[in-house]
């Protein structure tokens, strides 16, 4: 069986439920595409599951590579400080080793979404709906 | 001569520069590869040009259709309130006239990029690039 990889997707978080929503359709759409993954969510602030709690999540899935994907489109205060001193790791050393299940795990902490042509694709899709 | 489209890719603004620098490189590579696109930036806040002097770049390039595409992954105060606020439209009326160039101009409003399969594709090559 080949080993799977754990993804948390990380999201900012609001009070509106709209970033949460995304953020769980995002999950979902790796998880069913991407059968070697196992997928959590984790929210910075003001939704549910934490960070922590997401990581947690993966207790029992057996998964020993754990990638945290910031959701977000772009670096800012939030991917550059926040969430690396959460996670325990920094830009210039993007992985540690946490303990989960008793078991060592490997957590990596990748870009965000960034300037990439699935993004222009995206929006260039947007703006073609719009004017149906 | 098919005519063009014009794409206001609009930004969140932030006093760090990488908010700009992923607006400004996702407007490019839209224009880039859709051939039927005048594409111009604008910010909400923090950052220049202003959603308002983003509308008046489109003066001289011909277009009598504009889409307004807010590079933002989800709804939120900003996308729902603060920039139909600017742009004059509402969620229940998408698309309003503008005047540019003594001439009539059709302003659509998108929506953000959302959940779409796009994201899970970069969000999964963000995470096996970080592996490496």
């Amino acid at each position: 069986m080949t080993e799977k990889i754990g993804i948390l997707a990380l999201g900012h978080g609001s009070r509106l439920p709209y970033n949460k929503d995304v953020i769980s359709g995002v999950a979902d759409l790796i998880a069913e595409k991407y059968e070697n993954t196992v997928v959590r969510i984790g929210f910075m602030n003001m939704d549910d599951p934490t960070m922590d709690e997401g990581i947690k999540a993966f207790e029992g899935t057996g998964v020993t590579t754990i990638v945290a994907v910031p959701i977000f489109l772009a670096h800012g205060v939030h991917t550059t400080e926040d969430i690396p001193q959460i996670l325990g790791v920094s830009r210039e050393n993007r992985s540690t080793i946490i303990h989960l299940n008793d078991s060592d795990v490997t957590l990596f902490y990748s870009e965000p979404l960034g300037a990439d042509q699935l993004i222009a694709d995206l929006a260039y899709k947007r703006a073609l709906e719009a004017m149906e």
